[in-house]
């Protein structure tokens, strides 16, 4: 008897950034949870109960969303005519206030981690708020379910409402606990996660340095994301060259796997340093700040320069948690953009899908793409409601980005279980 | 007895380009079908039998569609990197040559009536294909529904595929008849379709020019819409001063009620033929068209002129049937628009929300909005499943229109009929 596990159906994951693999009508074999081969017929002793049957649907990576604040889930699609700074004091920091309340982070955060899935994201990078209690159950909710995640707890000493900030020490205190506290899970690992310069004193920055270098924890910050919250970073912090030194020379940026949201803004000076193997880009196409504050990143450039690229919803400055959908907008954006700025190409299907599943996934354990020892993180696509017939897997795979929803994932699996969502 | 109904909840409206009514917790009065007073409190004699409370969620009127093509439904999310005229050769025309097939057209187009009406569009126009009966069948499925349509009988003439062209004559006699045999509808109102200028020859458009004029029939085209179109159109037409000369001059701009989608590419002398208040230009944010071949209409420009705007979805070049993403598409696209050409403003959410509802309906016989008089073509919107509280109606609003979708929209009413769709 084997325990391997066949799941038939059409089989696509990104290669590298300019090709997408697809076997159609063909079985991903499974083994404890990993991937031991593709195959277009099975051995004829393999017995027929461990076969899972999804002929006619597509088998593909699950989703990395490598940048959502998860409080803010409470917000998505209000006030998205605000500018930036504005948008924060109004709605924003009032909002993740309310996670002080236990009861409201885990009926919250319950909700969210159930949307994540609902939309097929299964790795994902999240932005918490700044309070211990609430960051640990949304830490405690991702390792239930599964998810391959970074989530940490907030940072912010200054330039913060009275309601929402922390004492300097205390901060950096907790930090350090929380990643003491936390740093056994199988699949999330705590971060670091200071929310953006303005924000963060130098003190905190560095504090906050020297415990991710103590315990090679991961970063997630904001950085090069609007004009005039640039304008604001170069003031606070004149002895910068720029609002990636700020991070670099604290020790938060390139020392251990560090994500940064945005990151529209960057001279040659930021690309030389964002080049680090250890450093993501992660663009948020449909995150207001970038729509409201004058910038979409040159997605192209990136790619071309051989920067790590990731896609993130940043809800709740991001409208959706759909990956899919912001692999659309991605795509849409970046020709938007071309239009008027032609020295960049558009961004393809091929490269949009990359940054959302093997390179969004990369500082995961081998999860986002099907190569053989990959974990079986997979979404089951059944585009039953959308109506030609005839089209190929890849023109498939593009209607669902363009014209699917959460109603076209019919199965999620981590480690080869099968994921239970509530509808 | 009265035989008035009161629908009670949060009611919104457009009164003008600039102006969202917002009616907290009050009663929509309806009476025939039509509206007769929107009241905070109902006469103390009111039945309760007569009430139909959704308190708590939002009416609003049902969505304009004023571009949308009925037969790419089947293909909507494929292709979207292929350019205009390739994506026409490759998938559309042999898509829409399958509809000379009556069986084929009749499941589909039932199919695309029920879509229509499950994302809220109550108010439709139409591009059909060039077959006589399949037009016919959907014309009578939208008046079976009672849905608000302009729709016709598409005409291509030259330039098209052997499989998918008409005789000239031939044309210009189906059109005719097909206006004869259609007239006496209620809600829907037969509409010459000449496909673009590219397809037609000035023959056939002289001829359904007279055909118009003779039976004051409404005229949908396509206009301005890609360079390299307006580029042929100018070798095709070299005695017409543009492309838009080339429908006036055939009788077919603003003689008639005159819908023209797309209408990116304007100089003065088309800006001042489009002020006509019988024509009106339709915005496709979403069309691959739009996004693919170089253009966003400046839409705060074309409504600072006063020229009249709707919104389409342009499906299948168009991504979704939904009018509320595309409102928020709208405003988005809007803004990156104005990062790199800062002449026009961006939209706005009242803008967008009129341009899809009152001043998309301005043809049909008072729909769009709930002035006293107006049909009661409503929605009602019921924001269960996102999360935040004490949002105001039209926070609310935007957030419908950004991170809802058609799940949101519980009962739809057209002269106060519920109307059913299929799950």
């Amino acid at each position: 008897m084997t325990n391997k596990k066949a799941y038939k159906g059409n089989v696509i994951y990104s290669k590298d950034k300019d090709t997408l693999i697809v076997y159609d009508n063909s079985y991903v074999i499974v083994q404890d949870g990993r991937i031991v081969d593709i195959l277009k017929d099975l051995q004829p002793d393999f017995p027929n109960e461990n076969v899972i049957n999804y002929e006619g649907k597509l088998i593909i990576p699950g989703f990395c969303d490598m940048h959502v604040h998860a409080p803010q889930f409470l917000q998505m699609g209000i006030g998205m005519d605000k500018e930036l700074l504005d948008w924060l004091d109004t709605y924003t920091y009032p909002n993740e206030a309310k996670f002080k309340n236990i009861e409201h982070a885990n009926e919250v955060y319950s909700q969210f981690v159930n949307e994540l899935l609902r939309h097929g994201t299964l790795h994902v990078n999240c932005f918490p708020s700044i309070h211990y209690e609430a960051s640990s159950i949304l830490f405690k909710l991702l390792e239930n379910k599964g998810v391959y995640a970074f989530t940490g707890k907030l940072n912010m000493d200054q330039n913060s409402p009275d309601f929402y900030i922390e004492d300097t020490n205390k901060s950096i205190e907790d930090t350090e606990k929380f990643i003491i506290e936390h740093k056994k899970s199988k699949n999330v690992t705590a971060s670091i996660v200071p929310r953006f310069a303005i924000t963060c004193s130098e003190e905190l920055l560095n504090g906050l340095g020297n415990v991710s270098l103590k315990y090679n924890a991961p970063v997630h910050s904001h950085m090069c994301e609007a004009v005039n919250e640039m304008k604001i970073c170069k003031e606070l912090f004149p002895n910068y060259k720029n609002g990636a030194e700020i991070f670099n020379q604290n020790n938060l940026l390139g020392k251990t796997p560090t994500i940064m949201a945005h990151c529209i803004f960057m001279d040659d000076d930021v690309l030389e340093l964002m080049k680090n193997p250890n450093c993501m880009a992660v663009h948020c196409p449909d995150a207001t700040s970038n729509v409201n504050a004058g910038g979409i990143m040159p997605v192209k450039k990136l790619l071309d320069l051989g920067i790590n690229l990731a896609i993130g919803s940043d809800v709740g400055g991001g409208t959706s948690l759909s990956i899919p959908r912001m692999i659309a907008t991605t795509i849409q954006h970046s020709k938007i953009r071309n239009m008027f700025d032609n020295q960049y190409e558009a961004v393809n299907l091929q490269e949009a899908f990359f940054m959302a599943t093997r390179s969004g996934g990369r500082y995961f354990n081998k999860v986002g793409a099907f190569d053989k020892g990959y974990h079986f993180n997979a979404l089951i696509i059944d585009d039953f409601n959308m109506y030609g017939d005839n089209y190929s897997s890849l023109e498939r795979l593009e209607r669902f980005c363009y014209s699917g929803d959460d109603r076209n994932i019919i199965k999620r699996y981590i480690d080869g279980n099968e994921i239970e969502i509530k509808i």
